[in-house]
């Protein structure tokens, strides 16, 4: 079992450590704005998460706050603030946007180097080329340390990605296939026939398609590093909230014929926002020019 | 067999046509500088070829030398000077430069509107993400546009790309598993275990390793399409030169198992050179907002 709330609280212990570090030796501390435009009760709750996080951590947050009907300049002009603003190292704009609101053309305003999402074009490509100047998605990022905390030999393995998303599936199986990692990475998505079949070859299969429980057992090699990013909400009349959430995989058939495999929650889940703040770090320690 | 020498004619009559357009209804010209630092022969005659393609079809062309002991900061200026000169719409800095120039930095200084290589991480992550205002490396979008004019199927197939270089390897794994051309796709590497198990799952077969002969007719599934991107020198005491050119793949032994292959030379080779061409004009439309 991966125990992704173990590791989290490991990496925010580090992350702690290194902002207190950085308030001693340089003075300095990390700073992260968040913005949303409109009130969507989900988009809420993440950013409320997100500056809980940053107060726990010693990192200094700001929140912005946007009005569902605010204009294109109007979002583009607090990034430009923001971008700025040397006490904010790392620019968050919550997803998705009210439609008027190009979201593309918001993230290509933030300047890169604020950019902790890695979700500005420059970084995504900096990613692909393997220069590592600049950031790392969070979620990807999070699956990578999970494999690493758990000692999982990659070398060599072959690793079985469902999904190509821009934020997880297309930058995991970069990371996999980098030099240093070296497995090699089969890229799934709706379009791929014998999908059962393709899963089954996986030494390393990482899941992040959003469909409840899809993963069966038949689909699973035996020894298998299974890793689910995919959450859904399926409705279950014994919670409070009426729901429950799931991950791709069929936990209860697949845990015994795995060899690891990560549970949703308590997976993947919570690395996220742990390699967000690490990133917020690492942005600060840039942007000033400083080492921990 | 997949006849690129007939395809990249094609295509650069394609170019000519839109040179001849642009000129006619918009008087521009598409314009492109190619500089070179030191004195490589082979990187001389790379250089040749594309200022005499751009001759062939109507496009201006500047070649800048520099001496082999340029520094960087002659380079950038260069660099800086061609970015702001609006008679220039495409800049290529030829690789490898000489050890004291810093390659990515001087990649980076090329305003990514003139970067028609697609070197740049900016469009290197525009590619990633999908988005189709970046340009496309010229190699793999040589090979998708060879796919295309012999109207091979991919929704759905199984694609191995062998090799995983930023210029062919990874842009070649992300544009087959892209959204309309829909290929499950697999990055195969040095590290790859089972190599021949794994080729010979492929539907489509890209090779991108510089192994002379590496893909043996038991590699190859029957009736797959194999797409040769390997160019090697062997010696070869019948040819003037002294060396010939081979691809990746025994063409003898694999050709009458495959349904379409490449050959080298004549096959992809060729593309790329279109395929940069046909960039330049698109370089040329962009920064002067028309259309053809």
């Amino acid at each position: 079992m991966i125990d992704g709330k173990a590791v989290s609280e490991k990496v925010l212990a580090e992350v702690k450590q290194a902002v207190a570090t950085l308030k001693a030796r340089h003075n300095l501390t990390p700073g992260v704005a968040v913005a949303i435009v409109g009130d969507d009760p989900a988009s809420q709750v993440y950013i409320r998460g997100k500056v809980k996080t940053c107060g726990e951590l010693g990192v200094y947050s700001e929140k912005h706050e946007l009005p569902r009907d605010a204009t294109q300049e109007q979002v583009l002009a607090l990034v430009a603030k923001l971008n700025a603003d040397p006490k904010i190292h790392g620019i968050l704009v919550q997803s998705p946007p009210p439609p008027q609101i190009d979201e593309r053309a918001v993230v290509e305003a933030i300047k890169p180097e604020k950019d902790i999402d890695c979700f500005h074009p420059y970084n995504v490509g900096l990613m692909l080329i393997g220069d590592e100047k600049g950031f790392v998605p969070c979620t990807p990022q999070g699956v990578m340390r999970l494999l690493k905390e758990y000692g999982i030999e990659t070398s060599g393995k072959q690793a079985v990605v469902l999904g190509r998303s821009n934020i997880v599936g297309k930058p995991m199986a970069v990371l996999l296939s980098r030099k240093g990692v070296d497995c090699t990475v089969t890229i799934g998505h709706s379009r791929t026939r014998n999908i059962a079949e393709v899963c089954a070859r996986a030494d390393i299969l990482v899941t992040a398609i959003g469909r409840p429980k899809f993963i069966t057992a038949d689909m699973v090699k035996p020894g298998a590093v299974v890793i689910d990013v995919g959450i859904s909400r399926v409705p279950d009349a014994t919670k409070k909230a009426g729901h429950r959430l799931v991950g791709d995989v069929d936990f209860e058939s697949v845990a015994p014929k795995a060899s690891f495999i990560s549970p949703v929650p308590g997976g993947v889940g919570p690395m996220t926002i742990a390699m967000l703040m690490s990133n917020a770090v690492r942005a600060c320690c840039m942007q000033n020019r400083v080492t921990l």
